[in-house]
């Protein structure tokens, strides 16, 4: 979303939860992982400060050094309330789609973060998902206002939130938004951005 | 602190709760209310755009629209994670410290409101802080890696965090932050910041 806003022409490369090798070169083990000609560049805050400083001239990512701390403070709000809220309610249906080879690594290492086994961890998903909505009220209340996160129109700290929702919408079939809510209509907006770039992403509902 | 910050001389007035006939001229009943020369204008939010508008030369308190955007999700993070965090562990001392006249309204509309006796909504206040901790985590981590919400300096999203912190300490003894907090140290800086206007402020610490 981020190169696509800079309107940089990109190659994205499919990969696997333990394919390592694939990405050794960056110096270390997780995705993303961005190429820009000699500059390689992992984890992607630092890969939005690359683009924003690479290529001011483009549209704004973070609308000024104010608005890339603020982003700051939303990506850490994502990290601490919506990417573990949404896992607690997929993780089943993330492990049921990884390849084989990945699937005890998977299993392994989350059940012991958790505690529980992937089953009992999304057993009371039905209940949970109500919950986990609640938790998104200053989103929903920032969203019945206005109709990006950052303001008129989308820039990084929309796309932080967004990731974690498309993630869910890949993996799982479970309905993480209810259909009429503030949130799920500006998913839809970005869905459509940059000529409907997220929305051909596979996904099980739009 | 957003007059100070945009360097606006004033004189602030104090007011208690049920005074509703000092501040009649503003078309509502609650604070806070500025007057600057013919306009009056009520809210937090409203009073730092029209200070924003109207002294556009001096120090910004939003860093632009995206910041001002980006601030609007601070202020719903504010009153749906942080007042009503805090309101749950002193709202037994605010209660202790209203004139006599407004304990009564006080007392009624807030035990309609949790459903439960003023005494019975703290009880267990010396745990409840500890999970209200917890949910400040996004704000914590923001604080780790920068020295105000809004980046080097302050801004407007700083004052709407830092107001809920200035409310406890004013109104209860209770330690709604651990004094090893780098979130404590960030209210701290807050409380020095032009010329100690906040530090100023009678309160039960520092």
């Amino acid at each position: 979303m981020a190169l696509a806003q800079k309107g940089l022409a990109f190659e994205s490369i499919p990969w696997r939860f333990t394919d390592k090798a694939a990405i050794a070169f960056s110096g270390q083990g997780n995705v993303p992982v961005l190429v820009d000609g000699d500059d390689v560049i992992h984890d992607s805050w630092e890969i939005a400060r690359h683009l924003e400083a690479a290529y001011p001239e483009r549209p704004s990512l973070f609308g000024g050094p104010v608005g890339r701390a603020l982003s700051r403070f939303v990506a850490n709000w994502v990290d601490a309330v919506v990417h573990p809220g949404i896992a607690r309610l997929i993780l089943l249906d993330i492990h049921d789609h990884l390849a084989e080879g990945d699937k005890a690594y998977f299993r392994q290492s989350r059940e012991a973060r958790y505690g529980k086994t992937l089953e009992q961890i999304v057993a009371d998903r039905d209940s949970g998902v109500v919950e986990f909505r609640k938790t998104l009220s200053p989103l929903r209340r920032t969203l019945d206002r206005q109709s990006y996160v950052a303001g008129e129109s989308p820039a990084f700290a929309d796309y932080l939130v967004f990731g974690a929702f498309q993630w869910a919408r890949a993996i799982s079939p479970f309905p993480v938004l209810d259909t009429d809510d503030p949130i799920t209509r500006w998913r839809g907006r970005l869905l459509d951005a940059f000529d409907g770039l997220a929305g051909k992403a596979p996904g099980y509902y739009r």
